[in-house]
């Protein structure tokens, strides 16, 4: 993994290019805790050797998954960071593209990347903290006592 | 709805969180005229319980209507936000991702969420307005005297 | 082509709207070069009514072309610009939709703009530069001394 500040001190953000082999949730977990992020939006593209996607079953309440066993490129990677109980968290959704051009997508649980994933992640200068919902089975952003 | 300021003075940015039975064009368009948005950036990743996208019909000048009576996740909603003829007109396009990872995706009619759709909303300093275009039959943005 | 500036002298960007018939690699390349960007991240959405995906052939080493030749939606259009060897190099990823709701997509190989192609491009403040890495027959971004 290699990564740059690219942003102003109003508003910081990380240019983050991870090498092959590496888990991209994983890696990007480690760093927004490292650099102690406490709300971001992330944003990505490049390639995966081999990916698992979900999709979230509300009777279940938990994620089904989906394995995209083959090189795919990284269409879209879009998503959050916030904190969850103590630690940073990070949320993203992918759209991977096949060698046919057909896609595959879903709540990015693992990707293996190959050659490259080209990542931006622009600090939020506010706090995004998530709470457990019983009802929906998930933490979720909580805005607080923002209510419109 | 909740939402917080999360940008600074320079770069007013907003994250919105919609709620369980938000349609999610309805709220985004409601949340950008009471905050009188005159251009902006709206990026979004969630789940919607159903959704209907649109494919732009060329030749009859409307869009077909494609349902997705689903529980879906949001794998990536991005668009903008520009002035109609006298007020903010949101335009989002989405990637839906279903049950079995496969997706669905087009111009965002309409979504309902389930359980959360967590939005980013950046303002643009400059000023975006559309500008009717008998010939397409839509409205597009328009930068005016600013031509290349 | 139109475009204007819309951000701060601090966090420069651009709206950039593209003309029907406009090529969108093409378009934005001679943009990015006239503007002598250094690095900056690209987003769009719009509609084309034709264009080439890749998807990366690992073993060959270069881009399986995959033709999409009908009108799509550009439901994301996400990347960056980077300095290749000694000019501004585009590269973008593309979800695309067809009539049928259903997407194609892969690396932005070409893009026939119908009837617009509306992209806000975000500088980054540190200049992002590519090397040409043999083993994978690409070049790829290289943040250089700033390894983690």
């Amino acid at each position: 993994m290699q990564w740059k500040k690219v942003g102003s001190s109003d508003a910081p953000a990380y240019a983050v290019v991870l090498d092959p082999g590496d888990e991209a949730i994983a890696a990007l977990t480690e760093f927004s805790r490292r650099e102690a992020l406490s709300g971001a939006q992330v944003t990505a593209i490049g390639a995966f050797e081999s990916a698992t996607v979900g999709w979230y079953d509300r009777r279940r309440q938990q994620y089904r998954r989906i394995a995209v066993d083959e090189q795919c490129e990284v269409l879209s990677l879009a998503g959050d960071v916030a904190l969850g109980t103590d630690k940073a968290q990070i949320h993203v959704h992918a759209v991977l593209g096949l060698a046919d051009g057909s896609t595959r997508g879903g709540h990015l649980l693992e990707g293996r990347v190959w050659p490259t994933l080209e990542v931006i992640i622009r600090e939020t200068p506010a706090e995004l903290r998530k709470t457990f919902r019983p009802e929906v089975g998930l933490a979720l952003i909580d805005l607080g006592a923002s209510d419109a």
